[in-house]
């Protein structure tokens, strides 16, 4: 059985979401359907694209990610379908797309991108501000029942689509310049600086919203409650958090709040 | 495998929606189910007809809407279960079904309606305060599985359920007055006027909360970010937007706000 | 087909709870996923016990219920399965299993535990602070196709697992001396004092927050709209309710605040 996961920023106030499920089941009845978010910051590309990057991986190969934060809607922005490496994806050409493009390219994994342009894949009357229910959630439910990407439209390039850019971490003398990407539901500070970008260094201290964090450890445990920490969090970023509390609020920073790591 | 709904003003902080699912599930182990929203407004059942108005028609045929909003839990008002047109219904007799009831009667439907009083097809033992879990879902879980709607309670008259008035718009010299509905997550605020109250007419102006708002569009792409616009939403409402922004927050108002559709 | 339960302090802001959606159908693609809730307190292990409490037995014979509330992750807290009378249990050794187990052994249902510490069962890289992706995620998935408890790690005594202690109210002079365990989305304050606790008592009064409440009713319908009352909830609790209304707003209580009960 296929498996569907729908990353809007819908919310759950409306009946958007159940309105997608509908329209996915009528096409296609067995298909099982994973809300990933519906809250990603309305219309922020960037954090649904951060979001998706984080998830995509775990799910059953062959499954279909749709993703629908789209500004552009009723705009010229294409609507489009593609397999990167081991999934199928639908969205906007907006940039939502770009951590699994980057990884596949990386890996030098197969990718196959399609215009949405075959209107018999869609509901019958397209409306201009609702292309979730409208065009993604048909496509996604044909596609999940085996329809083959270029039934659905024409070849486009991957090269050619909108890409977000995320910032990345700079080298400075005796460590890394670096900022917070996201905020998670318990307050941790997750920044773009990977274990990867460190190689074997080690941390020695951050700087960050004029505090300086000494304490760098590998889970909560080893500090105790209360304890201002840096850690890499369970996708691999370092994140600033506080042992059984909540950083957000202790330092009172935002999304793109700097951090200076010192390594050595 | 069939398809069960469910809209509630339960919230997402209990665990009501998930026992829901657990009962259901014990009946029709195979059934597919939707959440549409569980934040209808607490007790408001107009929200509720409202929003099962505009999402229930996307499901597959015979997909079973279950609608929990139910200020007289406990009481001597109804629990009824019904097909109309292509759509079965679970819900208290309190006006939730007024929409699908009023689009099957235009287009002449057929409509079947029982009292659910039957209650070897409740759970065991029911509470005063939980239909939803002892009385509704179990219902809808059964006619899920095939149950016929005659054998779940005693045959009603659809007209003599109870429906909600919702307002409708008012011709007014050179338009109408209408009023807001529904504020969705983007802030949009969603009037009673539809496309099909105008006809061909054209908008040339609305004014709402001592604003005139002269830009009408089809698209949110045909205007600037931040423009104050007022377009037909994806169920053919007239609504007034920002575009890439929040009109309820602009222009601080709510539910029953007033608004003058100036046309010709 | 096979039922997980899921109940986290995740929220739903962030992508974890569908990555372990995406974990458990890559393990069972036919296991149906209810989400009990998300928003436990974050690292409440009561609040998620007592939620888990009311919930879990309403779900088929068999069903498995993934609870995820760990202020301990990462620590040497053990991670268990447990079969505990007709339904199955993975979480964190810190408690959340306290009522099933109670329950169980009021029965005397047979109560199976084990140690999870086979990484075959597991994903295959596990981070420091996500075992609800890593670890419980794919041991429930294991569970559900039928991967027997055994085979999953070693045998605990379940007189050994950690449990909370849930206040239990105090027989005083002329009734008891209770408290408020939990508060739900209607404002309905929740108590410790049971159906069962008073046996056939009747009710005189209820003093809370220098309120006394003379209203005890079966029923919402019983008083007119705005009526402070006293009666038991959906679960067999003595709760405090203003009908149509919210009474955690009107009275400005919390969660521990006390309650006098007058019988007789």
């Amino acid at each position: 059985m296929a498996v569907i996961s729908l990353l809007t920023d819908f919310g759950d106030r409306d009946a958007f979401v159940g309105i997608m499920k509908g329209v996915i089941w009528k096409i296609a009845p067995q298909v099982q359907i994973a809300d990933l978010t519906h809250w990603i910051e309305p219309q922020n590309v960037m954090h649904g694209a951060l979001i998706l990057g984080q998830s995509y991986a775990y799910f059953p190969e062959g499954s279909v990610h749709v993703a629908v934060v789209d500004p552009g809607v009723g705009t010229q922005r294409k609507a489009i379908a593609a397999r990167i490496g081991k999934f199928f994806f639908v969205a906007p050409d907006n940039g939502l797309l770009t951590l699994p493009l980057e990884q596949s390219e990386r890996l030098g994994e197969p990718i196959h991108v399609v215009e949405l342009n075959e209107p018999r894949f869609w509901l019958p009357e397209v409306s201009k501000s609702f292309h979730g229910r409208d065009i993604f959630a048909p496509c996604a439910a044909h596609l999940a029942t085996g329809v083959p990407l270029d039934e659905m439209g024409s070849r486009l390039d991957s090269s050619a689509l909108v890409r977000v850019v995320i910032p990345k971490p700079q080298p400075i003398k005796g460590g890394w310049q670096a900022q917070i990407l996201m905020v998670d539901v318990f307050g941790n500070l997750i920044s773009n600086l990977t274990m990867d970008d460190l190689g074997g260094q080690a941390i020695r201290s951050v700087r960050i919203a004029g505090v300086s964090i000494e304490q760098f450890t590998r889970t909560f445990g080893e500090a105790p409650p209360g304890s201002l920490i840096s850690m890499f969090d369970s996708s691999g970023y370092l994140s600033i958090c506080v042992v059984n509390g909540n950083a957000q609020k202790q330092l009172n920073v935002r999304i793109g709040e700097p951090l200076e790591v010192i390594t050595g």
